[in-house]
């Protein structure tokens, strides 16, 4: 609890679609957030600057980037040369893990959440994962984030002392098109946000990854035009 | 599996006592261990120079060290400048989590072992978690270790594809002095390995921290004099 009385939150913030509004729905439920995000090695590194904007518009206090090399262990398009697909059909982004897919990379972040959360004080952990329009991670299904959980009170000090912790998962249900109108309904400039794998420098989305389809159609199924297709299209 | 046959495994390497005689164990049972250590803002990181001895003295192929930096939230005095307690008596250790407890440490550096695991296509993760003399930390006891292997079940490529994850914590139930035979059994050198949290510039142990206390006495209990406080005499 800070001063004014908010109980804390930690969000991880990637800066894309899906978790800058999970940052918006847990101000929305009360919380004081801090947001997280990572230096990982990312091809799409500019997403960071999308975090960063994303913490300015909704007024964050505190925002930490950690530094971890992913890249020590190789295994992923996102962290290495490899091509990252495109233009999959939806068929093949359901038959198999695509090689975007980073090895235990939501289990580090949620770890390095944990490591937050109990140093702030905070008994709640938001994070954007989602089961419906996704890429077929392992880490992003709900029973995965519920074993977390379960981990997680067993882990920490303010576990034992009886502050158990709580991972909201709030996008989990949602499909894109939900995610892009719960966006709409907080508020949030869309604009701000970066989904694209493999983006120019200057940010500019590709059009063909498995993020920027998935995004695409949400933003299509919702009937509301993409400002950060707007963005570019000037 | 490598060219030898042997299964691979990943073995979590701080150069203490636990981690060392852990890997010898691994190696012991047959595994093609792999090495992982970190460099995690620890003010005793010349146990990192420990650890490369043992990996070479083992004969291990593969030692990874990986860079975090855990003092971007604070909250430990391995991590900061607050003062590591010494020469407190037994029940002072048992009776209070004491401010050596790195938050979610154990759960940081078991992820990142999963996804050295995953990459190596190991199965198996080995870590020198001990719940007998130990500092009272909460991710150190069995059930966190169990919750963990249920959750890294769900969390990786490799499970999903039927290669489940096995957690080995072979020293969870032995006594410090235990865990000294195993390793004059196994061969290993323990001049080579480094406990104190609190060591001077030249790697000599402070001798009044819990971790030298619990060494002191699991060396005492066994019988057997400890090389590394020779070492030092000379």
């Amino acid at each position: 609890m800070d001063g004014s009385g908010a109980p804390r939150a930690v969000v991880l913030l990637s800066g894309g679609l899906d978790s800058s509004t999970v940052l918006a729905i847990a101000q929305r439920d009360g919380y004081e957030a801090s947001a997280l995000s990572f230096r990982y090695g990312q091809r799409h590194v500019i997403e960071l600057d999308s975090a960063r904007r994303i913490v300015q518009s909704l007024g964050v206090k505190n925002h930490v980037v950690v530094d971890i090399d992913l890249r020590a262990f190789g295994g992923s398009s996102l962290t290495s040369d490899i091509d990252v697909p495109k233009d999959r059909p939806d068929e093949a982004m359901r038959a198999a893990i695509p090689n975007t897919y980073v090895p235990a990379r939501n289990t580090i972040f949620l770890s390095f959440a944990l490591a937050y959360a109990e140093v702030q004080g905070a008994a709640d952990i938001f994070i954007g994962v989602n089961a419906i329009d996704y890429s077929g991670y392992p880490d992003c299904r709900p029973e995965y984030i519920e074993a977390y959980e379960r981990m997680a009170r067993l882990a920490t000090k303010a576990s034992v002392e009886g502050r158990p912790l709580t991972i909201h998962a709030p996008l989990a249900k949602m499909s894109k098109a939900d995610i892009v109108r719960a966006g709409v309904a907080l508020g949030l400039d869309h604009a701000l946000t970066s989904s694209c794998y493999d983006p120019a420098p200057d940010g500019r989305p590709c059009g063909h990854c498995d993020s920027c389809l998935l995004r695409a159609r949400g933003f299509a199924e919702a009937g509301v035009e993409d400002p950060l297709l707007t963005r570019f299209a000037g």
